[in-house]
């Protein structure tokens, strides 16, 4: 059983100062003035307190963190890059459990409590990539939460023998069913989102694909996911990640697009990607359409950018869209951490009494002044435990 | 005499490890194995050493940086923008020359050795912030060159008596004549850019044109420019700031103004912004344009964000602008230097031996790397002299 834990002077969401204490990995009492017997203490220092915060959308398999810094020359078309990563995952030896392991704690270290990944599943590797972050989220299940997506990186149709490896990657335990671009990559959208729908009702998983398809081609995908998510009753476990078609000019296209996203509860996934079309979040949030955020990959063969700190991704999204005020950056900050929960299905989640005790204190006046800042951690905290302390993990990365 | 200062162990553009010998505020010698008798030394532990980075674009005179934070509730236009300013810069005192002296210490402690700062002139502050930002370019002028910029922030035809006070912050030895949309603000493109330049011409200054106008209206106040700069000869002297219409998606319109802008050499500055057109960066160098970029108004009434520090802009720009491998991240750490000097005409600005002693030591290991994680910048070095270490500025801010 986990010592009870008494946080003192603190800020939940910025509100007034107040003492909050964990105990049996749940939130226990927000109230100032408390004293508990037998707790820890900690001193808050008058910080912030947010929920933990939530990476919905990342590739731990194949970062290239620690490895020594990696120069990127891949050429300019998806193609290339796809090639350039297998190449390099082979001459560089990408270890799957060794890599996510070392996302995780930098993950952990800045405050994120809870992972959804895309795990590549192909021909090349197999399922050696969720082996590995399987690996990984054993070792780290006290103190980060990872659900696990079977990604056909190289598509499914193209090459033979991924249906199988899916279907493997499925029954090892992945929580969810990936998709990636079902025009672009296999040629053959119907075939693509046949196999993934298919996995996803055999197995009674929710779903997740990947979708970079612009314009109409992107919507064209979509209306095909939502046949599929009414076909088979899937309303409510689909997320569509990337979704730049919500970005598109056309307003009459995506108005049409998010009222049947909005109908059929699909959650949409942004990154905040600032040289692409990206869905508009403040409209997607007045809407009730669940809303999340995700580095992408980070530091990887596709890529050099990201230091796994959601309250960065918060900014990102805030500039992608435009967001200046006060109550604007409260929603980037929310689809980091509440929309990524919601996506998630995350039961328990939250800064109330009763919530599971997953939650970060930064210091700073407020949430916004939080996410233009991005101060080091000074403590997160998982299900009523620390887990990193003035910006350390303490937890080990290999 | 700044004493003599030899940098131990540091590697030029992450190039191999060597000395660097600063003397007389220069970089006196570029050699391994240097040893110097008087001098001080400093070992720099392999770290990169870059030119110290350029602040092309930014408002010293109206941050809220260190006054708490200010909540930001303005409303969606321009004019609601504009006249939130003027409310809160009454209501909240905020004094231009502290909060550019707060500013520029911030700036420094993240590497920037010199500032282009566009200065509010109008009628209802006068010329009070170019006081405010004299009177802090005089006090940190050992730490920071500072480039002032008369900026007629509520337009000029619009409120009588602007154009006088303009002519009184030249006289006051701003350094460049300011401009802004000309046809948005004072709905009277001509008569704005006549007064703009024709101060241009009278006081011999240079001018830069704040340009947020999209599409063909921005490439109509584009051309009255270059009209301009025929007729008086000004090549080579004038900045467009923002230039929103060269990120149209009309390829045509692009082309024939970027042939413009490379014919008379004006320059471009961008912040990379994510929510709006920008200027195509690896176009622009590749047709041999000064491009620059800048931070913009640093955590103040229009908007909440921004840090000062211009490695973050450097990768905010390679993110706008999809820069992937380590080369194109080297052209947006191009344009945070070398690019900004080359706007500002700074004389001896560069790594080589000869030049102006302003550096900045971050560790490692690759120029990329440093724009992906942005560590804490080890060493600034103003004009030979070390004015920052390890993150903190060795000069105060009020």
């Amino acid at each position: 059983m986990t010592q009870d834990l008494l946080l003192k002077n603190v800020r939940p969401m910025a509100g007034a100062a107040t003492d909050m204490l964990l105990r049996g990995g749940r939130i226990a009492r927000i109230a100032p003035g408390q004293e508990a017997a037998g707790a820890l203490v900690e001193d808050g220092g008058g910080a912030l307190v947010i929920p933990g915060l939530v990476e919905a959308h990342t590739h731990l398999d194949k970062t290239l963190w620690g490895m020594g810094w990696v120069p990127n020359s891949a050429g300019p078309r998806l193609i290339d890059k796809i090639d350039n990563e297998r190449r390099l995952k082979h001459e560089l030896g990408i270890d799957p459990a060794r890599q996510s392991a070392r996302q995780v704690v930098q993950s952990l270290r800045m405050g994120t409590t809870q992972i959804r990944t895309h795990v590549d599943v192909d021909v090349a590797v197999g399922v050696a990539g969720i082996a590995g972050v399987m690996e990984t989220r054993a070792r780290f299940a006290d103190s980060m939460d990872i659900e696990v997506v079977a990604f056909p990186q190289s598509g499914i149709l193209a090459h033979a023998g991924t249906v199988e490896l899916l279907e493997e990657a499925m029954r090892m335990g992945s929580d969810v069913v990936g998709g990636l671009d079902p025009c672009g990559i296999d040629r053959d959208p119907k075939g693509h989102l046949d196999v993934v729908f298919g996995l996803a009702e055999r197995f009674g998983k929710p779903v997740d694909i990947h979708l970079h398809e612009l314009g109409l081609l992107g919507a064209f995908s979509m209306e095909l996911i939502f046949e599929r998510i009414r076909a088979l009753g899937m309303q409510g476990r689909v997320t569509v990640s990337h979704a730049f078609c919500l970005g598109d000019p056309d307003a009459a296209m995506v108005g049409a697009l998010l009222d049947e996203i909005a109908a059929l509860d699909v959650a949409i996934m942004t990154t905040g990607p600032a040289s692409r079309p990206a869905p508009p979040v403040a409209r997607l949030l007045a809407m009730g359409i669940r809303t999340c955020a995700g580095s992408d990959g980070i530091r990887d063969t596709w890529q050099p950018y990201g230091t796994a700190d959601m309250l960065e991704r918060a900014m990102l999204v805030g500039l992608r869209n435009n967001f200046r005020r006060d109550d604007e950056l409260s929603m980037a900050l929310a689809v980091c951490t509440t929309g990524g929960a919601a996506t998630m299905r995350t039961e328990g989640y939250g800064l109330e009494e009763g919530c599971t005790a997953d939650l970060v204190l930064v210091p700073g006046e407020t949430l916004a002044e939080a996410i233009v800042s991005r101060p080091e951690r000074a403590l997160v905290v998982k299900r009523g435990r620390v887990v990193a302390r003035a910006g350390h993990a303490l937890v080990q990365a290999p």
